[in-house]
């Protein structure tokens, strides 16, 4: 099935405990997109300035990811996010945010995209999430990502578009400042109750949590002894997720559901191990199913179960 | 085999956003001892004060608890601790903090205890820590706890404790902080190299990690919709966990620490869900293994595997 994600197209400056990077290829919907290229077929919608040449469309390009719908905006220059990690890699200071033609991003759906049979509306505005969602009304399956910014300033559209997907994966501060509750469960369950049937909670360092109308399953992240760059992992991880589910012609079971979280927190494993798309430029399918099993193994209480 | 703990007894005043208590009965020792009575013979070496009575006595007795080496001090007060949690209850504020006998804690191990199989070090000062791990020389397998203040005051004598042992359980900003290294793999591997064999990192309601030699496993919390009182989770998790060791004679190998880790995480589930000791007081091993098997139904990526 074919999957389109409508996102961010940025340069980012990076600085962690282990190295920097002063301009490389990132946002969400190009983290987003190489990771779902392992699983089906991927479309990216964002838009780019002049700076944006052959060499950041190879990228992607080199990973079979479709760029007809990037757009181009003539003399615009590319989002660009500068930041920087502490020793504690879960802190993270934003030190430059030049929105450029992102700020005047209005999402233009092609025909091919809006007829997707998977749509992630990565975390941009959530007026624009939903006359998106709205374009791609053929999208079987549909998720969302979105940030603490229009949580603060707007709350009742982001509820809105959350009441027109099916999947929302956010991360736990997020979920929790957005429902105001106490627990993940109730969290997961508000959300549930403004529509979707899946809630995907995302724990930076501590994996992922997967709540369904009954179901719950959760996943460690991968130890790993180094962290490079978490930057995008998040991003990654939704990709995997929704790029399982859609080469499976995107089900609603639990056992596939569970898969999705795996494959969701074996690609985003790997994007930390080095900066920016670099890992996943260099990744192939058979690292992927590897991890895969190193997650069976590491998660089974009693034993690792056949295949 | 017979299991021993070394720690705090307490009155607590707790408030959460779910209520409170004025005074009840809680401590390192006391909630390590309750969880570990589910599995195997526990005894308690700590101090009360004259307003210990038979009410608290009762407590631990009723889940057959040797409360023995209870050292009883003429004239003296209880140590008693004050705390309030967050809407949030990852963030816990203390109010007050009365050592009372806890201050002049010098452990007098009877000749019970220190022919203990199993011993655990709660946790206290890491020099009282190690004079006890001296005396209960006969045990096969030791584990300890310890906190922030105790890296910050006598970090070098909490390493030399730490040698002692061979399983350290703290939470992971400790286990961070003693380190200074970024990952939690990292940490358990310098940990590993002062002398344990194994350590768990308790992350609280992310659930806790499990690192050895070339092994690593890891468990969610329970997701509860409510969590009542998450005071003493950590010490049931320590307490269902070498419990569980202690009535299999102590084995180290893989399968045997993830079935630890599983009835740690029950017990430690079961705590937050009422105030203080309550919740044990009324428990069953029958909800034990009920709740065991919805672990291993909630972590299975592909399928529950057959017992």
């Amino acid at each position: 099935m074919s999957l389109v994600v409508v996102g961010s197209i940025a340069f980012d400056a990076v600085k962690t405990p282990f190295g920097e990077r002063e301009r490389m290829l990132g946002g969400s919907a190009v983290h987003f997109s190489m990771a779902a290229s392992f699983f089906t077929d991927v479309r990216v919608v964002g838009p780019v300035g002049d700076d944006f040449g052959d060499e950041e469309y190879a990228v992607l390009r080199d990973r079979g990811v479709n760029t007809d719908d990037i757009e181009h905006v003539a003399g615009g220059k590319t989002f660009f996010w500068k930041g920087e990690y502490e020793w504690n890699l879960n802190i993270r200071h934003t030190h430059d945010t030049q929105l450029n033609v992102f700020g005047e991003f209005q999402p233009k759906v092609s025909d091919a995209s809006a007829s997707a049979d998977v749509l992630f509306l990565a975390n941009i505005q959530p007026d624009l999430q939903r006359e998106v969602r709205e374009q791609c009304s053929g999208a079987k399956l549909a998720g969302l990502d979105s940030m603490n910014l229009w949580i603060d300033t707007a709350r009742e559209s982001l509820v809105r578009t959350i009441g027109t997907v099916d999947v929302v994966l956010m991360n736990d501060d997020e979920i929790r400042m957005l429902t105001e509750q106490p627990t993940l469960l109730r969290a997961a369950r508000d959300i549930m109750d403004m529509g979707p049937s899946t809630v995907v909670v995302k724990l930076g360092e501590y994996g992922a949590s997967l709540f369904t109308g009954d179901g719950f399953f959760s996943l460690p992240a991968y130890p790993h002894e180094t962290v490079i760059d978490p930057t995008g992992a998040g991003d990654c991880f939704a990709g995997g997720f929704l790029g399982y589910l859609a080469s499976e012609g995107s089900p609603s079971d639990d056992a596939s559901l569970r898969r999705a979280m795996t494959f969701g927190s074996v690609v985003a494993s790997f994007n930390v191990e080095q900066f920016g798309t670099e890992r996943l430029q260099a990744l192939t399918r058979g690292e992927i199913d590897e991890r895969y099993e190193d997650f069976r193994r590491m998660t089974a209480i009693d034993q690792v179960p056949a295949l």
